[in-house]
């Protein structure tokens, strides 16, 4: 443990979730920034290391409960949450003139009542949604660097905009019929006792679950009509793989031009994605393995054109808790203090 | 193990794979059949129980080498081998007027060039081809039974045909805009040393391979095309599950009258497939898991209507040493000895 | 679904965890006996199918509430339940004259005392303790036969008592320092949602628990005191498993004396247990593997004097939802009802 | 890819089995030493980021054939080979002046005869043996600083060895009956295609493995002896787990001393460690999940006095690829090169 003070202090909403417990074994090891606090109702007074026992010798620090007065002294406060509880807090920390990364559903959806619509509640701070800057780097850095509010993706929708990015911004493909096939580790459900998220009823086992409709949904279609300047329909659905860490997605598209070759979008992909630390255009015809990305803070991205027919395949890669949550936290962060982006995020995955 | 002496005699040759131990958990308490001979090169001589030390107490068999008099005297001879084994035994065999039930991809596709191109070598038996029966009984179920040879469908092939059958049948979707993508346990790879299966390399792990062109393509859309009366496209993309058995397809076709309700489609399936012992439609929206399947022969089948937009999902699930195989391979038996068509196959799912 | 009328009827408490699915995936099949009626306070009304869809086309049975009039017709009623649910209607039941079988702690052990202090709570049924036998067939075939009441052993237990039987029977171990370290599936754990049971949890992970005190603790004890006709001291300390079903229990004691060789005990072995149908003692330097037993009703046994010193080493495979809980009650009802001892446990172990 | 010149270099031979990965992992963010080169016969020219993609972005090197001038150019060279390949390139290396640590078997032992018997060959360096230290830096530190020739201890020698050591220095525990019961995931099998080692064998299973006899007991019981200043006699039976890292040990001895409190005999371990900045002493009566340690370099311990009888019980945890082979080998090195003892080894384990 590191006794050296660093330039900046975070504190942590709601740590004791997986993308809590995920960023604080990224910030332990960030050079910049120090814990300053990390709350939570229901532990409050409980040792971090007692609950998470991967962080002894990393971390010194105990459960408190949520106070805005305290996490307006930090430079940063990150929320962890599910959704509904981040909107409720903002408003006074907003004020307080914090700047906050919010890794919860609450801020994605520019539309309240879209919101509502797939939340089943009423947003409580509609006013604030016009303030959150989505926080995609690839696509909003310059936004991202100035915004006090960054409402961080979902999972499932970072892998799937990075995968189309490229295609849609350029319109080589048809918007009209994208498809989403898309599989995510378990932790992606988070740490909450359900019986389906037993290890006797998920572990060898595979099956696709919100097949008629996900809440991600939207996001990824905000998401993709922005990117691609034009409406656009997806049909997404996910699948829960029968292991912790990853999500995988294989996305499907109708190519607007047959004569484009692979070797054309492949270097579009390599020239759009040449400058991003985090994204991995790797050889057409790979096929990225989840494990690749294992801890680690990086899109891994392949193309196929199968047989050579007019039909595009992306495979898109991530870790859910790190490119898919915390790690997009931090890189995040990181462009809003004007650290270097890779700060804290250098570990390579564990592999094997 | 019983004494009794049953009606039927089976061969088996090459049972030191995954779909060979298969057949045998299926056979030793199979009320009619008993396991004449199991044939290895390898392994001429070891006691087959001491290879798969589950069978310790159900059978008391040695491996022996492949002689085809000796299989010549049985009802019915299975092909649990790689491809290019069956093809060359194949004449002698059918020459003795034996029935044969091949497991290998070897008399799958009608057309040698085809197998010549997929399979990078020359068919030595392309005579037979046009000999051999397509088994799946849920489409040739009269061609089965009259059959000297049968060409049992590849796992993948099976999960895919049955989810796409009723709605090719009767010209719901577009045949040229067709999408599976599907995922396979690790068994499917075969009883084979080859590190990308090993455990550290292959669990905890997920994506996708030969999404350029795999082997099963063309045996699909031959398969489809069949079914639909008309060419097919297919764009199929294979992924690796960290789990051993059991196939997931999800299958994606644009609905050619969108004012057909996903009602109609249900009742559709449901009287499509309500005489078939092992194929069970689930409610629609439901979202079956591979475990359903685990060890049985079902295929278990659900349809979806995302958002109601214009696009038919169907998952379809099965084990792939099950029906994907060698369950599918004693159904065909069954069929071809005139046995009923569950016998030996009563077994439920192992769940969980 | 068969229409056959069979034999006997059962009854079974407590059908919606991991013990009652596997006692109806092990009747659905069985020859002479069916199900009549399935209990649950909980899911009354809901179709056994529609919770274990593994089920369908096996079983059309309704969880109904708990009703002893009704169970009183059934020839044989299980008990499926957790601790502290069977003593509370067995007075009642055993009254009505019924042959119960328990696979829950209640009736296990003899003392009501030592139960109360493993288990916090007071014995309600204290006088039933002396008419319950132990249901370890290879110990009590006979007082199973006759008995009104069956308490089957725990999973551990059952693992332990087989692996250690013929050596203190024969007095050639020190009973004072035996040593059981035990590991078991998550399954053991049971169809509760728990946070340590999560997937995300649970998988590639390992660890012991318990390790200062475990209530299989006294049963085994009082287990093997029975073998020896002595006291005994066992160090237990079992461990939780990444995988769903299997126990294996490597146990340790000296030798009491170090001239009896390997080959000796070995063959002590399978004399002992030549005539039992589910215990299955292998060549001596075996690995018995947990799989080998995966579904099916075996205990696998297998004999290691490490570098001929003075320890025996002893492994010990079950799965503990068949041989360690649903199965070892189908074999007791087998015995009491006179009927086969493998009528509905024929089915080899799934493997891979 | 920092391009910053770093001050030391290091070489390693073998790079392509899973200690080499791990070594490659921990060494790409090394503050101090660079990989100058990485040796593989089988994949020279391969970059190594082509046989390892989790690598892509951060090494941007090829193997190469070994070539003793170009190691001995090196500050420190690293063995990840498997035994019999660096006892036949010392000779000329140690001539060279060059630092070697050795992660494999061959210069462990003391006695070339013992070696000779378990490994099957004639040892091809024994006069180098009494120059090599053993790597045990909570034994050995200042031995290690000086050392030309470290030999990294094997992974269940590590867990072992720390989890005894503090009962053996004070002579609490009876060293003639010491039993080690351990568990591995399977990367400690190695990156070599076997059949055992296959997903579909290895998962959902487990089993002992050895437990006749196994390789690692001498060396485990030289170091042992060497603790006690006294011979030891162990019973090591190890076990393979379903998952891919992690070494559980679990530890039993008889107390010479029953007045001894498991309190005092915590207060010895926790004072023995104080200073060892990777071995973690838990409260007495924990259960060290081995994924606390998943990627990272600790051994984590706790203590239990089952029902106060008069046998301890130790639990040790170590990821098998990190404390019990790549990362110790850093942690000596660090000692070497007079770098702090954690540089490079910082990260927190992966969780969940």
């Amino acid at each position: 443990m590191s006794s050296t003070a660093k330039r900046f202090r975070a504190g942590i909403v709601g740590g004791t979730g997986y993308t809590g417990a995920e960023l604080l074994r990224l910030l332990v090891n960030h050079p910049e920034v120090e814990i300053a606090c990390i709350t939570s109702r229901s532990e409050d007074g409980t040792a971090v290391a007692d609950m998470f026992p991967s962080l002894r010798g990393h971390l010194d620090l105990k459960f408190t409960v949520p106070d805005v007065a305290r996490l307006a002294e930090c430079d940063v406060v990150f929320f962890a949450t599910p959704h509904n509880v981040a909107m409720r807090m903002m408003p006074e920390l907003m004020a307080a003139g914090v700047r906050v990364i919010d890794l919860s559903a609450d801020f994605r959806l520019r539309d309240a009542d879209v919101w509502a619509h797939w939340y089943g509640e009423t947003h409580t701070a509609p006013d604030l949604l016009a303030q959150a800057v989505y926080g995609l780097p690839e696509r909003n850095r310059e936004q991202i660097r100035q915004a006090q509010l960054v409402a961080c993706p979902g999972c499932y929708p970072t892998a799937i905009q990075l995968g189309f990015l490229p295609l849609l911004e350029d319109s080589l493909i048809d918007p009209n019929q994208l498809i989403a096939n898309a599989a995510s580790g378990v932790s992606g459900a988070g740490r909450q006792a359900k019986i389906p998220m037993l290890m006797a009823e998920a572990s060898d086992n595979f099956s696709a679950y919100g097949a008629s409709g996900h809440r991600h949904l939207p996001e990824i279609e905000q998401g993709l009509a922005d990117i691609a300047n034009d409406p656009v329909s997806l049909t997404f659905v996910p699948h829960l793989l029968p292991m912790i860490r990853g999500i995988h997605a294989t996305l499907y598209a109708p190519l607007r031009d047959p004569t484009l070759s692979l070797k054309n979008i492949q270097a579009l992909f390599e020239e759009r994605y040449a400058d991003e630390p985090f994204v991995d255009v790797m050889p057409a015809g790979s096929h990225p393995q989840t494990r690749y990305t294992k801890g680690a803070n990086y899109c891994r991205i392949a193309l196929h054109r199968p047989l050579d027919r007019d039909v595009i395949v992306v495979l898109s890669v991530i870790d859910n808790l790190v490119k898919g949550a915390s790690g997009q936290a931090v890189q995040n962060m990181n462009i809003m203090l004007g650290l270097p982006e890779r700060a804290g995020l250098e570990g390579a995955a564990l592999l094997p």
